[in-house]
């Protein structure tokens, strides 16, 4: 019997996201990684997580977390910048030791950190990422994503002389929920977050959208941002990166199955979940609704 | 000992919503019984409602209902639109005759109904209602509460030849959050939703604002409606209709507290539900967070 249809190979790679913009990041996982089995979860009950405290984002994110776990996910990528950013730690810090020792939970704060700074995959602050990188770069995301100050945090060890500019959009998830992704409405919050980035004196070379649903309006930010200005969107580059995470954690890798399949999971709604997820998936699929419990 | 100091006399009216928009209502309540003691709850860990599917809004209302009861609320008043227009009935019809038969809850509905056919507070339908009023009315309010149809349903027992135009107006909620009420985004979308109730050949006499948060954008709606067309707001109606409500109730109204005191409770951010608090409440309050437990 060879490694590749051992039945330990059997766990899904759980991707889980507040809402149905993590689609965006299943989306680029399967474009680079297509022999994986995903199993997403999205929490529509409780969406937007944007606006919510520390304490809310920790609770809501670990119950989806083991939730995944309970589904027999061995690895799960958070895909929420907000989530990510408030709730990733204290999981892989406090909760999996004692819960779940042979599990991994991975987030995109820190990949979307390495691409915005320029660095290699998994990049090793003063090896690979040899602190020399200079010049201004942006964030765009939710008030919780920024509140929480993660990006500055990452690209400190990461880039330390890179100078970082943050922006709260609070409105970009509501109007990508709305259906608005373009039009004058659109237009003019997207101007009225993106404007100030570029009114300084060193405006940023490169702006990461850190938040799921902002790839449904890049058509609009793109066309705000001044030319030669790279915009980074998540999808592409946390496939590239854990690519390169499953190459240096083999025994991990070990456990994945191969069957190529994906399944959708929502808490509420559906069918509008799957009337919005297959624009972003570009193809029709079923999505199943589930209830999460409250973990003592 | 008098009736007045009778220590049964002691219960708040619980005001419920899903987040710091109900707040509209309980200020004109203290403005018109201003005796009474009012225990205000906000679910703002999980607003908003109003994309919520018929299902969840039921079980996050039904938490919150019996939570205010647990607190010694005799009486509750649900000022959500979407969680009346979801939850009410079923709460009213399933859970209080086996869990609370003591207790009562209304909506904002049934007196928004009332207020929008021109009707008298607590009209009887065929009596007080004598099914003469004609004409068109418009409501706006959130998708839930629209597609719930629950407006249309009461109409059409208190005035069945009134003629009602709808609209979802799905980001006023998520502005208002913002901190967006006013300026040319608003207008935007202020514009974009109320157009189409005033483009067809018989335009609504009266418009009901169906969401707590919409009286924060009062002047900018005012802006976009033609003049002599009436605007109203929820909360003076629902108090007055409260007032001939405990008019009619003496055993209820017999229980209600009277010492003039209000307190207000949240389940996320109690710091940023106060700075918003404060400015529809018109005055400095303490929020205390609370956390929300399933139901079996």
């Amino acid at each position: 019997m060879s490694a590749a249809t051992s039945p330990a190979r059997s766990g899904a790679i759980g991707v889980f996201d507040s809402g149905f913009g993590g689609l965006t990041v299943l989306q680029a996982l399967r474009a680079r990684l297509p022999a994986y089995d995903y199993l997403y979860l999205g929490d529509s009950a409780r969406v937007p997580y944007g606006n919510r405290s520390h304490e809310v984002v920790y609770e809501f994110t670990r119950e989806a977390v083991f939730d995944l776990f309970a589904r027999g996910c061995p690895l799960v990528v958070i895909a929420c910048n907000t989530a990510s950013a408030r709730a990733l730690r204290r999981i892989q810090q406090e909760d999996l030791p004692r819960l779940a020792p042979d599990r991994r939970v991975l987030g995109v704060v820190r990949p979307s950190a390495e691409a915005l700074a320029g660095l290699p995959p998994g990049a090793v602050p003063g090896v690979t990422a040899p602190a020399l990188v200079t010049g201004t770069v942006a964030v765009v995301a939710t008030q919780g994503t920024i509140a929480s100050d993660s990006y500055r945090l990452e690209l400190g060890k990461l880039a330390p002389r890179l100078t970082l500019v943050q922006q709260a959009c609070p409105l970009w998830v509501p109007l990508v929920e709305a259906g608005e992704t373009d039009g004058p409405g659109v237009q003019y919050y997207v101007r009225k977050y993106l404007a100030p980035l570029f009114a300084g004196g060193s405006p940023p070379s490169r702006v990461l959208l850190g938040c799921t649903h902002y790839p449904l309006l890049l058509s609009a930010i793109r066309a705000q941002v001044p030319a030669g200005v790279e915009v980074l969107a998540q999808g592409a580059l946390v496939a590239e990166r854990l690519q390169d995470w499953l190459r240096r954690h083999p025994e991990m890798e070990a456990r994945l199955g191969q069957s190529g399949r994906y399944r959708v999971l929502t808490t509420d709604r559906p069918a509008w979940f799957e009337a919005f997820g297959e624009r972003v998936l570009g193809e029709a699929f079923e999505a199943s609704e589930v209830r999460l419990r409250a973990l003592s």
